[in-house]
C-alpha cells in the first residue's frame, strides 16, 4: 500500500533533506521513525530534495507499507516518535501509480529577507539578513523579465549533469511588509539552486549591483556568472507542493 | 556614564537572564561581550529577571561605563560580538538616576499559545502547544475579572519572602488569530512566576476544567493551589518596558 505525507520541517539542524553519510538528514530522521513505529525498513521518495539549512512548511513523500494501523494512528506514532523540527501534518493512502517527485504539477517555493541594519534575534532562523535597502520596485521589474519560458542555465549550479536547462517559471512574486521582503516563486520544475540563484540575482538588483535588464542579459548568456550569487539557505521554504 | 540598553533575546539556549552558577544566561552573556568591547568588567542591571526558556522583544538594562565611545560604535561592537540569538536594538546615554528596574513604570508581556492537534514544527521554539480547543469568549470574561488592584497571591509561586502581594493589573487581553491565541499583560509589578500563573489559569478556564467565577473566587482565595499551574516558558515574551 502507497501512502502520500506532508511533512513540515525545520532544516536549521539537518544536513538537508536527502540521506548521506556522516551527516543527520531530514529523509534518514523519518525512516527511522516509520521503522521503528512499524518494526520494517521503510525507503521515503520526497517531491525534491532541499539544501542544507532549508526548511519546508509543506514537502511531500510518498513510501510503501503494508500494514493494518489506521493512518490518524500512522500520523500520530509518527509524530510521537519524531524530534519537534519535524511535524507529519497529513498521511493519505494513494494510488500506487501516485510519485511524490514525478506526479508533482508544480512546487512553490517562498523566500524570506529581513531588510533593516539588525537582524532580529527572534527571526534569525526564517529569514535572511540584507542589510543595505532594497529597492523592491526595481526587483519586481526584474522578476517580470524573469517569469515565463526561458533557458535558465544562468540562475542555477550545475550538477555535472547533462540535464536540459528551459524551465518555465509560472510565478516570481516579490512582496513587502515592513522590514520583510518575501519572494515567491511557483515552478513545474527547478534546477539545481535556481530558487537561491534567482534570489541572490535579485538582491543585486535591488541594492542597485545590477541593471534591471540584466535579467534578460543574462537568460541570453546560459552561463553561470558571479553575477548570480547563491543567497543564503535559511530564508528559503519549499511552501507547497501541487499534484 | 550611565547607559540605558534595549535588548532583544531568544531565550531557548539560556537558563534564563539572571547570572547563576554552572549555567550560562543571558545577563553573564552580555556582560562578557561588554567587558570584551571596553576592556573593564562590568555589571548591567536589568529591569526584571527573565525565566529558563523566556524570550524578550524589548527587554531593557542599564550599565555604567567611562568610555569615549560613540553609542553607535558601542551598540555595533556589542552586536558584533554577541551570538546571534542576541540583538542590541538601542543604546543610550541616560541621566545617572536612571535604573532599569526601579524607574519602569510598567512592562507589557505577551503570551503566545498555537493551539490545535499538531505543533507547528516552524513555531515551536515560540508558542506553547495545547491541543485541547480553548473557548477564547470564557478565557476573556475570567481575564476581565482579575484586572484591576487585587492580591495575587493566588496566581504567583512564593519565593519566601514577605513581599507584599497586592498589584494593579492594568492590561489582560485574550487575542485571537487564526489558531494562534494571545494573552496580553500590562502591569506595573508582577510577583513571581505571575504572567504564567495567569496564563495557566486562563488555560483551565478556556479548557473548561475551571468556571469563569474561579478567577474572583481565587483572588479571594489568597493562596496558590493545584488549580493555578505555571504555563510553559516558551510561549512568553517581555514584550516592552514602558518609563
Amino acid at each position: 500500500m502507497r501512502y502520500k505525507t506532508t511533512i513540515e520541517y525545520d532544516g536549521t539542524q539537518y544536513a538537508g533533506w536527502q540521506i548521506q553519510p556522516n551527516a543527520i538528514t531530514i529523509q534518514e530522521t523519518i525512516q527511522q521513525a516509520l521503522s521503528e513505529i512499524s518494526g520494517k525498513s521503510i525507503k521515503i521518495h520526497g517531491s525534491g530534495r532541499t539544501d542544507q539549512g532549508v526548511h519546508a512548511k509543506g514537502q511531500v513523500a510518498h513510501f510503501d507499507l503494508d500494514t493494518s494501523m489506521q493512518t490518524k494512528n500512522l500520523q500520530r506514532g509518527l509524530n510521537a516518535v519524531l524530534p519537534r523540527d519535524i511535524r507529519i501534518h497529513k498521511i493519505e493512502r494513494v494510488h500506487d501509480s501516485f510519485h511524490a517527485r514525478r506526479s508533482a504539477v508544480s512546487k512553490q517555493y517562498r523566500y524570506f529577507i529581513y531588510n533593516g541594519p539588525i537582524m532580529p534575534a527572534l527571526e534569525r532562523l526564517y529569514k535572511t539578513h540584507i542589510r543595505h535597502p532594497l529597492d523592491t520596485s526595481r526587483m519586481r521589474e526584474a522578476a517580470r523579465l524573469l517569469v515565463g519560458e526561458h533557458d535558465f542555465a544562468s540562475f542555477s549550479s550545475s550538477r555535472g549533469e547533462d540535464e536540459p536547462t528551459v524551465r518555465i517559471l509560472e510565478q516570481l512574486d516579490v512582496l513587502k511588509s515592513g522590514r520583510t521582503i518575501e519572494i515567491r516563486t511557483r515552478s513545474n520544475g527547478y534546477l539545481y539552486k535556481m530558487v537561491r540563484s534567482l534570489v541572490g540575482f535579485l538582491i543585486r538588483v535591488g541594492d542597485g549591483s545590477e541593471p534591471i535588464e540584466s535579467a534578460s542579459e543574462l537568460l541570453e548568456q546560459k552561463r553561470r556568472s558571479a553575477r548570480v550569487p547563491t543567497a543564503h539557505p535559511q530564508g528559503l521554504f519549499l511552501w507547497r507542493v501541487y499534484y
